[in-house]
């Protein structure tokens, strides 16, 4: 959050009495026909005016009515391991803070090292997701839009996220299992397979498809960057004017 | 956090305008000493300048230059069970919203019901404070203030927390054990002292004394709210101006 600074009220005036000062010789010429009356009338005003043009700044800067809370988002990427979420998300998250507003990203693998021991039992799952949609909330009781990204496999738990936070927008990113085992470069889906990774999303646990998702990210056919950008103009259409 | 409406901008052109035609008007009539002449340039001045006015303020709400980020604090309140931490931290919280800062209240019972199950050993209790510490980084990476009340005992993870927040405050409430024991409305000195309750701050466990704490507050000297009045001062005198 910012606030005005009281040079910036200052090179405001400034750039205020310009206009002002062009306006207010051209009218008093168009009404004298005298140059010379014109610009000593645009001398004198311009003295008392910046002073009072800033005075009058500083109190509006106390003022609060007129100013609308900025409604924050949540950005909720699910998918499979692999499927491609942190990448979008990262690309997404890049290009959104350009647009200075307050946003935060959070990612699974952030969350898991505060919570060591934590497990991938469907409980353990449950109970993770709400912790971070309590995260969600208190940054967004702020005005801080949220880019998130968890393979978040239940319904459940992505139901219960959508019901505790405003602005929710899911958006799936589709990989077919196959892709995601060929990606495999971090060995996740080797291990699970050789039965040492349990409740493994795609593996030895299911992955819950969302029915409601209002992005889906075909990733077979479109690159990080194509859904990166789709996803942005989602955003900046309907979320921020 | 807030944006300017167009409604405002307009409004202000208004207010704006009165103060400027005045100055006008007394301008034409010391230069001139004809009123009608005054109030004929006032009148023309209006109609232009109140439409430059608006869309100057439009223009320059656009422009980031001069806005100054809010330096968000930590309020960090520590000391024995019962001591009156949660009671003062509400009172400053109810107090320090009213300065229209981004605020946030994070107390140890919130907390505490998301993370079910953790313990209060000497180790639980330093990987939940470097949750909190966590929270309290992504809350100030965005201008939010917190006022955050834990028993916090050992002196590593008051430290822990110092050094991952920014503008830390560390809120001693100071009370005797006896007293403490005496207001046992919990019951859960009881249960300590039957052994029902391990590692219990003051019982079964240290609370280690900060000594560095920025301020220190005598419960057996001083009412809540008198406490609480001392505190809001010392924010108001050194963080929010």
């Amino acid at each position: 959050m910012y606030k005005d600074t009281n040079i910036r009220s200052i090179v405001k005036a400034i750039s205020w009495r310009a206009i002002a000062l062009v306006t207010t010789m051209v009218i008093v010429y168009l009404f004298t026909g005298e140059i010379e009356t014109a610009i000593k009338a645009g001398v004198v005003e311009t003295g008392f005016k910046l002073f009072f043009y800033w005075m009058h700044e500083r109190m509006w800067f106390k003022v609060r009515w007129g100013r609308k809370k900025i409604e924050p988002f949540n950005l909720w990427f699910t998918g499979l391991p692999l499927s491609g979420k942190t990448t979008i998300a990262d690309l997404v998250y890049t290009e959104l803070e350009k647009l200075h507003i307050p946003i935060e990203r959070i990612d699974a693998s952030n969350i898991r090292n505060l919570v060591p021991g934590i497990g991938f039992t469907r409980a353990d799952r449950n109970i993770h997701m709400h912790r971070i949609g309590y995260l969600i909330q208190k940054l967004q009781k702020n005005s801080v839009s949220t880019v998130v990204s968890f393979v978040s496999p239940y319904t459940e738990s992505r139901k219960a996220i959508r019901e505790m936070v405003q602005q929710n927008i899911v958006v799936h990113v589709k990989a077919e299992i196959e892709t995601c085992k060929a990606r495999d470069y971090k060995g996740v889906y080797a291990k699970a397979i050789a039965g040492e990774l349990k409740n493994f999303t795609g593996v030895n646990d299911v992955y819950e498809e969302p029915k409601h998702a209002e992005i889906t990210i075909d990733t077979e056919t479109m690159s990080a960057e194509e859904a990166a950008n789709v996803i942005v103009k989602y955003i900046k259409k309907n979320y921020v004017k």
